[in-house]
């Protein structure tokens, strides 16, 4: 009877899932190093990459990276096409950590979790799980590959949820009343991904590390940005109807309280019409911006300009733009359709001729506001634009095509520019734009931080005005360790040099970030050269965690140690089996999500506002203080109590911090030579391989850079000697003299 | 220069949009009186209503409404179809409020909302607006009509958001910077709906009023649930692993506290397995069902059995059902696929011959637990069904599909049943089943009660144990005057009679709920018979605001005031015109959602635990306070300071509320007759139409019930007298003696 009903289920299936075609393996093909990419059903022309704009994949720095083979058994991957749905189904091993799957404020690891990656501003009171203003459908898995979605839908995605009639192994089935061990949410053994589309190309990054494979996705996006070395200074964001005269004047005050500034922002205020958007100076508040833009180059700053794309009738812009409109307004302004290439280029002409030519050396940047929601600000669901796109499609890549009109902008006049973005998507990597966001929790922004590093993106948190001198002191200091450091003063009266008991701090803060800046620009050059992202969160740290023989007998498994990978010894990529992971995390560490690592040497253990003492996991391997070079801990969970003066900084053993010699008020020029001090921590000799270029240009774009080799070793006598071999094909080294300190110096 | 770039966006867009073809005005056909349908594309097979069930709507109540026209210019509805996308557009006035679209826990009126319904567990912590157990797509417009959108797909809608280029007037654009009454969302002259389908159909609900317009689409869904009269007594319910004898134990401490009980609920563990279920009675707590429940019968109480859909492998229902699973599995049972008749025909056999049919006066309901969400526990959106149907279509009807399979398996046998639900949608208007929620927040529960009214549903509050005697009290006060009247004791050890010094007044509060029944059980069939929401909302009250001559003056308004609709002239329904709207809600009335009529005559204000006093806006019409008889207030809104004992009720001027003359413990049975009390309030005479059928069967159907007239008049001498006139045709009448009282009582 059981056979007979099941052979009528097998049948009853056959025929009725007639109009839904059964899921079937999908055919990869290996379309760069150690890249794969397949396609279910027809993919749509605008996916996330083709509106980023398909920079070229950098295929020589892929194929420097340990060989690989796809990491899966094939035939475990599915998809299905029905209607105009599409569905992917990937394996998920019972040792496997998901990361990744957007840029969410509350959490990193994505086990268990069902949701929708929709672009939008993340609120956390509401807290829609996928909804934030980085929804890259990009995931990183432990077991050391990742996997790209490519469609600009709302993407609906199951992680270890919903449990499959047809696996083939099952959880327990449990009485909820009396059993034990009953689950709420059985796990299943899927990763599930649903795009309303008629198709969806999905990419295959293999490792062998979890953080190789981001690297790939870097890579394979065109390498990670690059920005000018001033983007990494200051930037202060003053009051939005200041005046031209009343934005110098805070200039004037940064440089006479001694703080470093780079880069000023204006708000709204500096156009003559704004929500919507006029792209023209006011002319009361800024009569004549040549001269304005003179006095602020002479002033070493560049200015970043706000915008929203939503255009005002009545403007130049507009009338050249309404023709490739959308159906809805968004603040009474039109919503081009900037996926038509002829709209791009209207765009981006009117920003270069009429903005930014003004004075290149001066306008160094934008601010892209309001890309990414609320849906009560934006067009609706319902809208549609003359390509034939629609509203999800143009919600989904809106970020990506304004961070592409305005990056070319800049790029046909041969000038970096370092900018802030509150909405992207898949393939941004190559953009330097840097995400930001309205909500102010400190504790959501440092985990967005750490998930900004699985995203090829760049995120920072932000400080406002405060009556609390400590809140604005440790908001600085977290800053001041991100890609963008800032000071938003948009809505505030109060400056970094209201609160005098911090005062002193705060600037030392930022001159700090300032001396640092050959180090943050190495990592942002191993991010565009190598992939490798800035911030990389915890479980990006190939040296996370380093089993003991105890711990691989208890597990019984002889696979590398992670320590092997993390010490330059790379495995090669294999294919995967269920039982081993070199790189799995122990439980404790999966969630580690208020620390993170920037660059290769540093962990940076942020402290919040009010907050006196914390703990901080330091991986495998000796830690040292940043600040003192004093021996910290090793592979164990330590807990700190820093004064107000400094936020703990943790280096790795060995390491080789480079930094500017001496203090400064703004960023070196291109043209500029400046003394270098190296900073060597710890028992172990050090190697550094550090870069170089004009830092202004995009001459790197044609080999006009250098990797200058550093090295410490100890001597005969004991004692430490630094050493420096050029470059042999460098083009670019602008540091002159080298001062070597051997930490903790004496 | 101008002219040519218009020109040429005009040119633009016509070929570009080529691809997504411009919007249409719709074709409408009156599908019932009053009611009209237009398509947009291809509707597909499944949708809210064929999943209902569709029942015949009620034609001849349909053509006993006032006559109408179609409300609105059908050159302003617009519908575009491209891809798998259908887009609906409805014009919205100024002068215009909308209600409806879901039961929402949070407010009422939706102008200026965003969101997506989507049939969901209702979480406040997360608030995802739409996300609700009914998101039902039926929207009310104060300008006295309402619209469905009969899709079974997520349905996301704006609601005067989202100004479109075309709009014929805009809002004034204004810089933000500098101008003044800028504006954060514009309001737009439109609501827009959009399906992920590939068609939809559209229904137009005629009024004249909002409430006849609610009217319409409950008849037209079939008309309102009629309980049996047991359905309106109490319903208590067990935790889950009570056996039968501490079940029945449970019923006899009803009985000794004098607490009357009508309905005894059983949680998971009446199952032998449960999460997910076996649908068989567990051996060890329940060894002889048959006995179990003949004893329930002598105790004058029905079961009311908890399940969940998801059936446990090695089940006789598991068998026969599997091959009309779906992909997926919820907590590792299997999903039916319910849209197709051959599998609900087994589930309501399987429901009816091994568990109502032991015992038909002792089963009386069913609790359909987890037909709503979260998305982490049920199927995930990549599912497939055998029929054809996807995941996201199952979703939005699952509730439908099992109530409606509950309410066969009890109509084949002519017994009428009462149960609760978790998760419904638009044409459960007949279905007797009540919504509940696991929040627990009581300011939500009453917003959601009011909601309902706009939904053709049924919700209900819910009382579990607490350690606070004071929070019980209040909370059973408020289930007491709403559909379902319950104490939830699932999960606790804490009984209605725990607290002492409350037992008095939480048997006082159930007491009268039942000597209530005459009044309740007439608002239901008028719910039936009438399509009159038992529960309705303010905006439905159509005496709320009643304009003085200087609002009319002032708004230079010529049309008829609401209170002649009140006072039973109802206008003819006509075309609208932008300008007059007779039904306009004064702002300060919009949102008052914490209180909410019940039935013709009762304006309920729940008191929230640990509050002490509470505002109550009075409509216009004379109110009186339903304990006492005294005069409230009229048109006015009074602060209220009830004792514990009471929470505060109003009656309208001129009301007849109709009682049970003694209190008792449980209904009245069929054959039974009782006496009859009649309250007169106020200083109008009085008219009431009260019904009366069988109250258990649905002989009702067949023409088994009454319209009996009751009237009060004041007599030549000042006294008042009431009047009796049988209903000439009717069938059934179970009252005996009546007595009237003219309150305040002497």
């Amino acid at each position: 009877m059981k056979r007979i009903t099941l052979g009528l289920a097998a049948l009853i299936h056959a025929i009725a899932f007639a109009q839904i075609p059964p899921a079937s393996s999908l055919r990869w093909s290996e379309v760069a190093p150690g890249v794969w990419k397949a396609t279910v059903g027809q993919p749509e022309s605008l996916t996330l990459l083709s509106a980023a704009g398909a920079m070229a994949p950098r295929r020589a720095a892929l194929a420097a990276m340990p060989p690989a083979a796809f990491p899966l058994d094939q035939a475990d991957i599915e998809g299905r096409q029905w209607a105009a749905k599409t569905a992917v189904r990937f394996p998920l091993a019972a040792n496997e950590d998901i990361y990744g799957l957007g840029v969410d404020f509350t959490a990193m690891r994505r086990n268990g979790a069902v949701f929708e990656l929709h672009v939008d501003h993340w609120d956390s009171r509401r807290g829609i799980a996928g909804r934030t203003h980085a929804p890259v459908p990009l995931y990183v898995s432990t077991r050391g590959f990742a996997v790209l979605f490519d469609s600009a839908r709302y993407l609906r995605v199951s992680v270890g949820h919903g449990v499959r009639l047809a696996a083939r192994e099952k959880p327990p089935v449990i009485d909820r009343t009396t059993g034990k061990g009953w689950q709420a949410q059985p796990r299943s053994d899927s990763i599930e991904v649903l795009a309303g589309a008629p198709g969806l190309d999905v990419y295959v990054f293999a490792g062998p590390s979890p953080l190789d494979a981001v690297r790939r996705y870097n890579l394979f996006c065109g390498g990670g940005a690059l920005p000018p070395k001033w983007g990494l200074g200051f930037l202060t964001r003053v009051p939005t109807r200041s005046t031209a005269g009343q934005a110098l004047a805070d200039v004037a005050e940064f440089r006479r309280h001694g703080i470093p500034l780079d880069m000023l922002g204006l708000e709204p205020g500096w156009m003559s019409h704004a929500y919507p958007c006029s792209f023209e100076w006011d002319q009361t508040r800024f009569p004549d911006p040549k001269a304005f833009l003179a006095e602020i180059e002479r002033q070493h700053v560049r200015v970043n300009l706000w915008f929203n794309p939503y255009l005002a009738p009545q403007t130049p812009l507009h009338a050249e733009l309404l023709p490739y409109a959308g159906t809805h307004l968004v603040w009474n302004g039109i919503v081009p359709d900037y996926t038509m290439p002829a709209a791009q280029k209207i765009f981006v002409d009117h920003l270069k001729r009429t903005i930014v030519d003004l004075n290149p050396r001066a306008v160094g940047g934008f601010k892209l506001d309001e890309v990414d929601g609320y849906d009560r600000y934006l067009w609706p669901d319902t809208a549609v634009f003359p390509s034939g796109r629609d509203a999800e499609q143009l919600r989904q890549t809106y970020g990506l095509l304004v961070q592409r009109a305005v990056f070319e902008a800049f790029h046909r006049g041969d000038r970096r520019t370092m900018g802030q973005i509150r909405g992207t998507n898949a393939g941004a990597s190559p953009y330097p734009f840097v995400i930001y966001n309205d909500n102010y929790e400190f504790d959501g922004y440092i985990t967005a931080l750490g998930n900004s590093g699985f995203a090829g993106v760049l995120w920072s948190p932000e400080v406002r005005g405060s009556n609390s001198g400590e809140d604005m002191l440790r908001r600085t200091q977290a800053v001041c360790f991100s890609p963008l450091a800032l000071y938003n003063g948009w809505a505030s009266q109060q400056k970094l040099w209201t609160h005098a008991a911090v005062k002193e701090h705060i600037r030392n803060a930022i001159t700090l970030r300032l001396r640092l800046l050959p180090y943050f620009y190495n990592a942002f050059a191993q991010y565009h050269h190598q992939g490798t992202p800035v911030i990389r969160p915890m479980p990006l740290w190939e040296g996370l965690y380093a089993p003991t023989a105890d711990d691989r007998a208890a597990s019984g498994r002889s696979g590398p140690p992670t320590g092997a990978a993390a010490a330059g010894q790379p495995a090669v990529a294999g294919k995967l089996d269920a039982t081993t992971n070199p790189y799995e995390i122990p439980p404790a560490a999966r969630e580690v999500k208020d620390q993170y690592f920037f660059g290769d040497s540093l962990l940076v253990a942020p402290i919040a506002p009010n907050v006196k003492s914390r703990k901080v996991l330091l991986p495998a391997g000796r830690w040292y203080d940043f600040h003192t070079g004093r021996f910290a801990g090793e592979n164990q969970t330590i807990e700190v109590t820093p004064p107000l003066a400094t936020m703990p900084v943790f280096v790795r053993d060995g390491a080789l911090i480079p930094l500017l010699a001496e203090d400064r008020q703004w960023a070196p020029a291109a043209a500029e030579t400046v003394a270098l001090e190296v900073r060597h921590y710890g028992d172990a000799p050090g190697r550094l391989s550090l870069y170089d270029d004009d830092g202004e240009t995009f001459d790197y774009e044609r080999g006009g850079f250098s990797w200058t080799q550093l090295s410490v070793e100890k001597g005969a006598n004991g004692g430490w000697t630094g050493a420096i071999k050029p470059d042999a094909n460098g083009q670019r080294w602008s540091y002159g003299e080298v001062k070597w300190t051997f930490m903790p110096a004496p």
